[in-house]
């Protein structure tokens, strides 16, 4: 199995719901035309939003609803300090539900987190270690410094 | 807020386990060398293994241990119907739960399921009407047909 991701889905309980967020209050572009799917090209990977019991349906799980942690985290990571704190407060003012203000963290950066409507997790991060290449794309290795 | 997403984080009881499904069974390899979290580049995007107890309460949650459907799906695309089948043989080979095995779908792929052993849901898809670019990234354009 090679080592990529190609599609990351979170299923929502209400697509329009969703749609507000993502599209008017973060301002994200779909790259489809579709009623019952949305997918958001990013950068090496596309994000979809899928009616949750769909989803469930459709990877022949049963939903149990969908209260609380689900496991997994998504994370965006900002060029700056500041970047961080201005995605919360975007985040936040389009519906999200802050769980964490952003602050200093053990490993060194800052980073915060909130709650899609969904109740999916972002986390809002400055990691001096890793690189955000200019198309948005994320690798491990250190950034090049700057003088 | 930019359109990108840089890290998924999958919450795990047991990193060793872990390791041992995406290592040694799916003979990914991992860029760092710590023993509480692994991270692993992938085309654009970074994914990392951490434990669901430590991620959870980083993000402010309470857990409620996460059994059944998290909400969240990831998929792999494959390059082939063969490639689908292959990744999900060997996905099981190392310990996976097959949730679906491939079958064609309404949108005209071909498409199964897995479970990781921490439940994280896996779509093996073949989709012939998006791209795979060489580097494994991908892209919602049509693929430039083949003569």
């Amino acid at each position: 199995m090679d080592q990529r991701l190609s599609l990351v889905t979170l299923g929502v309980a209400d697509l329009a719901r969703a749609l507000r967020f993502y599209e008017d209050g973060l301002g994200w572009r779909r790259g489809n035309q579709n009623a019952e799917v949305a997918f958001f090209q990013l950068p090496g990977i596309i994000l979809a939003l899928w009616s949750r019991a769909e989803l469930a349906k459709d990877a022949r799980l049963p939903d149990q609803g969908g209260d609380g942690f689900g496991g997994v985290a998504l994370a965006f990571n900002a060029r700056s300090r500041a970047e961080v704190d201005g995605v919360l407060a975007e985040a936040t003012a389009a519906g999200a539900t802050l769980l964490k203000p952003a602050e200093e963290v053990v490993w060194g950066g800052y980073a915060g987190y909130f709650a899609d409507p969904d109740g999916h997790v972002w986390e809002v991060a400055h990691n001096p270690f890793w690189t955000i290449r200019t198309d948005g794309s994320v690798s491990l290795e250190a950034p090049v410094q700057e003088r």
